[in-house]
């Protein structure tokens, strides 16, 4: 599959090399290709810069955003939040119009520290204001309830826990499944949570999931839904 | 114990009969008991008459908020979110300094229709709020990330599944956690979130858990908490 990942960041490379490596035609998609492969420092993250990345990764080629769109038949949303309705606006409506669009920012504040606030929550979430400014793409909602190398690879949590999908398109939801499952996501692990409204469910959770990180000391974790007999 | 269950709905019913049948010295707060047991309409949830159940359940007093306050060593509020605050006004802050409260009221509003939304959330929470407007009082959030026969129960949802407790006061979070151990958690699925803090990330998860009952169709659903190994 022809995959556009939008961001340079820690979660865009790690899904980038992910489905690189899984045999899927990937590029990544920047504002400035070359701002950002001439950038030295090191992302807030501690990551290392693009370039030396990209060394590792000659299979991913860097794209500018309306050049990674039009390369794609599905595109994954690995921006930062507060930067996600600007970096599509950038691919472009027309260019996304009709195509998949996997949804795995979180509109998160770091400002007020940790565990972060969100900067859309409760009547409203950053997967349904994606789907309002872009109606004729298929947004969906998933894999932000996990740390990136959770993602692309759950079996580093051992045992049963689970994934969400939210959107308006079965279709689309079920190619999103498609590569979460090839991503080792049993099918069974798999909950679709209905429409983009579902966005609001995983975006909010996210408070639980870095109030847990922050007292286990570790990202990795997940939650399991267990279901009673009455 | 002598424990004061607030409010005559169904969920401080349930805890009420759950408490009392474990032994505890239990009462039920309301704003006018007279008025409580003069109606005879079901309650908004199908709950039958407040009179009905007092007849099944003579060990429980039905006392002013004041009274039951006055009463109680713990204090369980079990109000609708909305009312919370000043449900806890009435009992008063002085016959509330120094007590353990047990908030598990959700801010929920259903305004917008079912999966609800919050009054509060996401930069401040109710049992913040609570704490903040009883200072003298040790809040203890906890129970509110299930369903009520679920928090008395937890056996109802088979295998491992967590509770989660937040407050400022580590003594008062034991005394919650003694009534939790009462209830049938196990001790090693109770999660202490930090300060009262933690109170945002369960309230912000009720968003999840009500999408999750409304697409599995039963409140009867719990969440457990898988760790990695990295």
């Amino acid at each position: 599959m022809r995959i556009a990942v939008l961001g340079t960041g820690m979660v865009g490379r790690v899904l980038a090399a992910r489905l690189a490596g899984l045999g899927h035609d990937v590029v990544i998609g920047t504002r400035d290709p070359e701002a950002t492969l001439a950038r030295t420092q090191a992302g807030t993250m501690g990551t290392p810069p693009y370039a030396r990345w990209q060394t590792d990764h000659p299979d991913v080629r860097l794209l500018a955003f309306p050049d990674a769109g039009a390369h794609a038949e599905v595109v994954l949303n690995a921006t930062q939040g507060a930067v996600a309705l600007d970096a599509l606006h950038a691919v472009g409506a027309d260019t996304l119009a009709g195509k998949v669009l996997l949804d795995l920012a979180l509109p998160l504040d770091f400002s007020q520290g940790m565990p972060p606030t969100l900067t859309v929550a409760n009547t409203d979430s950053l997967g349904e204001q994606v789907q309002h400014a872009f109606p004729e793409t298929k947004v969906v909602k998933s894999l932000t309830t996990v740390f990136c190398e959770v993602m692309v690879d759950p079996a580093r949590i051992p045992g049963e826990h689970n994934i969400f999908v939210a959107g308006n398109d079965d279709e689309a939801k079920k190619t999103v499944e498609g590569i979460l499952e090839q991503f080792g996501w049993p099918t069974g692990s798999i909950l679709d949570l209905g429409d983009i409204t579902g966005a609001r469910a995983v975006e909010m959770y996210s408070r639980l999931f870095f109030t847990l990180a922050g007292r286990i000391g570790s990202l990795e974790l997940n939650i399991n839904v267990v279901r009673g007999t009455h």
